[in-house]
């Protein structure tokens, strides 16, 4: 039987465990909601004490530590989250697990990851991956590492300015009407009152939706550069909103730094809910 | 005798030609305008023929081609400075000097390396370096490599929001109102009708220089997540800045993310004017 690796997309809401083959296909996984960490981790353990893995590869909602000098490497930090502040993830899987290489990283990097090797930005060099769902996400694969510095980045925090006339104030906790605040979401469910699958396609709240997000495009296209924007998370599912944030992309940046063409540049994830799953096989994979 | 490397911190408007030790130490320098390229590396090539180097390392204005894969490495690319538009620096010091390494990368990414390896930045492993002088540039060192994605930062044009009631247009050609066209000191100087270091240290442009650097200073923490931000260039000899930006910068993060003490955090160039050729130097000697 063909080697098997593990992966864990831990999500604030739910957490999905996989095991598969290094290079991504999916042979068996289990999903529920996330719970306090007790509970959680009982269902985690219960799933791969089924199986015989040498690594497994953790994506996980945060902020975590990832800087691997910490002596808190491998937690989760501040979270609001009930129970999971300072909770050692690492720690507990590599005390199940004697033995398994435990890859600990962001769920947007790791789906960064999986679109980086197998989805929209294959054959890209400097992938960044943007998640538009519960909350604003930001992960950066360059090379196939995971860009850090001090921490990894909260690039859903930024301030835009403001849509002309629109007094929305943002659900943010932090800092209300950052990108996050007004485009994630509860935003969009905030603002119209109902979630944005219900919207119509042309309702104003995608014309907000898509000047805020430019607004990211540009910032990180200044910062980051990369030579891919990957948009992933349920509100990027609304495909009318590609075509509005690339314009204004372009019309922000105003032709002052080269960018590849606006179409190949702004994507939508290519692995669609499988991104972050795929990513954790592939990393883990790639790290046998 | 010992060994000697070179360096040319090329600015837009001086080029300052450097020979030292590959530890920072300068042993002859001549600085010059910046004229049409002809006349500007005549002036370069009769510094340089004096002396024997193995190494010289450039740090240019841009925007510039640092990708090694590209048809135009070593090229000044879309600058507007008449004459050095697409026109090939490695080349020409390459054709002029065969044999003698040739380092190329942007002029702040080479002051940043200066505060980095001897600098206010010394000990620190992600050093953002930030200039706000004739424009705002942005370099970023991880672990003594410079970041680069599809090509070099350019966060000086992000766009912030307006402080309540400022209704100065800026005078970025692109951009108008990003923090370059706000900021940088053609903007103090058209705002306040006189150069910076003319004005009061109270002067209200001193707010509004603050209330938009502090912005910046947020976004480059929650995209790069650097350990420490310096801030070099004429604008920021304004020594009443530092306290403003690091408050407000406080402010707008309010706690979210963590990061080091703001003291230590947004700090003043620690090398001076000399950032930039001594970060030449120590870049060089690392290449030898």
């Amino acid at each position: 039987m063909a080697t098997l690796v593990g992966g864990i997309e831990a999500g604030g809401t739910k957490f999905v465990c996989v095991v598969g083959t290094p290079d991504g296909e999916i042979k068996d996984s289990v999903r529920f909601p996330t719970e306090a960490p007790e509970q959680t981790m009982a269902n985690v353990f219960k799933f791969f004490d089924q199986y015989d893995v040498k690594v497994i590869a953790i994506g996980s909602f945060g902020p975590i530590d990832i800087n691997e000098d910490s002596a808190t490497y491998g937690y989760i930090t501040s979270t609001p989250k009930p129970g999971w502040t300072n909770f050692d993830f690492v720690g507990a899987m590599e005390k199940q697990y004697p033995g398994v290489k435990i890859l600990w990283t962001t769920d947007v990097n790791i789906a960064g990851y999986g679109e980086y090797k197998a989805g929209a930005a294959k054959g890209h060099k400097n992938v960044l991956y943007v998640t538009v769902g519960t909350g604003v996400g930001v992960g950066y694969v360059q090379d196939g590492k995971f860009f850090q510095g001090f921490s990894h980045p909260e690039g859903g925090h930024m301030l835009p300015r403001r849509y002309p006339g629109d007094e929305f104030k943002g659900v943010c906790p932090y800092h209300g009407s950052c990108i996050e605040g007004l485009t994630a979401g509860p935003a969009v469910e905030a603002r119209a009152g109902k979630k944005g699958h219900l919207l119509a396609v042309d309702d104003k709240v995608w014309d907000y939706e898509a000047f805020y997000l430019a607004q990211a495009c540009a910032t990180y296209t200044v910062t980051f550069r990369p030579d891919i924007i990957v948009f992933g998370g349920g509100v990027m599912k609304q495909e009318q909103l590609f075509d509005k944030i690339r314009k204004q992309t372009a019309e922000l940046l105003n032709g002052y730094l080269d960018t590849p063409n606006m179409e190949d540049y702004i994507v939508h994830v290519g692995l669609g809910d499988d991104a972050g799953i795929k990513g954790c096989l592939l990393w883990a994979g790639d790290n046998l």
